[in-house]
């Protein structure tokens, strides 16, 4: 049985509230030996005393030694594992602008980037042109036809966009057009499977970027573009079917709101901040039993490799459990989709410290002191893999029938 | 997508040195309630430091509660599924001894004995004879022949040898003649399947058998063979394929490096001892980006169920470690294929300590003073399974790609 057939097995409507709170590539590491990690450096009070009356654990989103990209990291915390649902690039994006695709879309994300007179890639993100600047330029080719299939495409933000194919008879099995570096010109398309499908949509594809590149080439900075990650709605089964839970997002970034969709949580629109996210919180609560509350700026500062700057960006996030425990949740799980260290400035395959916290249902251990990856070494959840989490969710949640007479 | 699958698409070349050091049989048992183990009364200055600065795990070679045999011990350590991936002995001895087998080939271990006037085995390693004396004995039967197939007869090490059948149309099918204890008579080669291939090759075996009594039976105290281990190529995918890493090994015993060439390493040959290692490992460096240096007299004092002789054989390796540390490996990986307590005298199911190294990217824990299985326990990398210390090992070594977008 499938870990998502024996939830689905078991899990049943409660009068439970459940709140699963993702600072965004929470995990770090120290500077030097023996020195605190990101997470260890902040002072969270709040999260302190969390940590001491609930349980934590480690969490490898996809699975040990794994670095996991933002989709398979928040897949495994969704309870889908990642090894076996793959979501691609464009899907991704398109869903995270709020399109919801049909099952006769290929999604691809595009870049505007700047070539040369000779077709030549001098940059490719054509200087990182703003938000406005890219909803101008797709202004420039969204009235570009093909025969036989719709074409949609939208800005997402700085140079990228989204471009969806809609029609039948359309494949994903096509190879990405940037050539990842400066000094060459974009790939041509070509089908990357033996079908009449993919042959068709390749030849389809290149047109249109024909016909884009001789309407933008007297533009400047963009003037050219790159698409990757051809994709398809993977056709998740739903969340609230497998975990009965009616769920809300509270995402501010695309690609999270996007990524809640896939799994049919309902988008709570409009937010741009924390505040923001704690309003609709309370305002969405009664009409929802399971919150998926996303923040951001822990895995960007990370990226960034600004130590300090993280550790702050965690502090903002303690602050706020006051107000987030006024909701008077059953469940409260504070946790990353992957480990966005400092030091190596990107996404890396540490476990995600994990703190767990369901009053009256939970052992603590009087060995632990705060939140951070050296307690949660000696956490009562041990190390778990990311797909396990909405297990222990539901359980604590008390959500889950017992397996078996 | 399978592990070895998922490491194919997600590994990658990189400018890092990697080591794994195996100490055969590391893992042991204290000799009574609350003392130490082996590792632990084992005075391990060096191994001690990089316990504080690393971090230590419990690696369970095949699973929980396995005792692995060499063969999958090391399968484990080199990421290859034990479960999923089986070596016979047979082409472990002949791999180990430098023979190259093609897929036409059946392998078999062969061990001399002594049998008396009845053919009754009175001793299965023939009094342990000399490697000398075993060339001596191959060279009586070596010259065997038997119709439309190849025979390779080579001399392994004191008794041991290996017997190769080239030829279309052969199986590995067969039983073992060895009836494992004194006073039997060896056992006759029946087929284990319902094949012609299965009966042809008994067939031939028996023939072979006869034909080596007739022409040893006046010898002493080598007079009789038994025959066991049958078992063909394996077909591994090949260890640079998968990791990408150019992998060279150190290892004086014929199995160890017969397994590392089975998944196409390097085999660094001539090497007789701790001291030829540490010279090649210099020598080689350059060439290679991955070192497997095998250490046996761990295991063999283990085995003889001479606790203070391992002790001192672990400290023979605590050591060389400065040495080692003078190449600057960017990850060094310090554990064993299996436990082979002294207190059992054989290997066990016990999970291996491991010592996992490798400066700026790992979350060393305070808790931990020094290298030994109590310490493990508390270790930051947990309790894991042999096949994904490649994983962590890749990943540490920045080796490996971000799963999804």
């Amino acid at each position: 049985m499938t870990d998502l057939d024996l939830m689905k097995t078991l899990t049943q409507k409660a009068d439970t509230k459940i709140i699963l709170l993702v600072m965004d590539g929470l995990g770090g590491l120290p500077r030097e030996v023996g020195g605190p990690t990101e997470l260890e450096a902040a002072d969270t009070p709040n999260l302190d005393r969390l940590a001491r009356e609930g349980m934590l654990g480690l969490m490898h989103p996809v699975g040990i030694g794994i670095s996991p990209g933002s989709g398979p990291g928040h897949l495994g915390l969704f309870g889908y594992d990642p090894l076996k649902y793959l979501i691609g690039r464009g899907v991704l994006e398109a869903v995270g602008i709020g399109l919801t695709l049909t099952d006769q879309d290929v999604a691809a994300r595009g870049n505007f980037c700047t070539v040369d007179q000779d077709g030549i890639i001098t940059d490719r993100r054509a200087g990182r042109i703003s938000t406005e600047e890219c909803a101008r330029m797709v202004g420039l080719i969204e009235e570009i036809t093909l025969p036989g299939v719709d074409l949609i495409v939208k800005p997402v933000r700085d140079y990228r966009f989204v471009l969806i194919l809609r029609g039948p008879g359309l494949s994903q099995s096509l190879n990405e057009t940037d050539p990842q570096k400066t000094g060459l010109r974009p790939l041509t398309v070509v089908p990357e499977e033996n079908s009449d499908a993919a042959r068709r949509t390749a030849d389809l594809v290149n047109q249109w970027v024909e016909k884009v590149r001789e309407r933008i080439r007297d533009q400047h900075p963009a003037n050219m573009v790159t698409l990757r990650g051809w994709s398809t709605e993977p056709g998740l089964p739903s969340f609230q079917d497998v975990f009965k839970l009616n769920a809300a997002a509270l995402a501010v970034y695309p690609m999270y709101k996007g990524l809640a969709s896939l799994v049919g949580m309902t988008l709570i629109q409009g937010l741009t901040n924390l505040e923001d996210q704690l309003e609709a919180l309370r305002k969405v609560w009664d009409a929802h039993d399971f919150f998926f509350v996303h923040y951001k700026y822990t895995d960007s500062r990370g990226e960034d490799g600004d130590f300090g700057a993280k550790v702050k960006e965690i502090e903002k996030v303690d602050f706020i459990i006051p107000r987030i425990l006024e909701q008077k949740p059953d469940v409260l799980v504070v946790t990353g989709d992957h480990s966005t260290p400092a030091v190596l400035k990107s996404h890396s395959w540490h476990p995600v410290p994990l703190l767990f916290w369901a009053p009256g249902v939970t052992r603590s251990n009087p060995d632990v002191q705060g939140f951070g990856e050296s307690q949660c070494l000696r956490g009562t959840l041990g190390q778990f893999n990311g797909k396990d989490l909405m297990k222990l969710i539901t359980a604590y949640g008390k959500r889950q029938a017992k397996y078996g007479a």
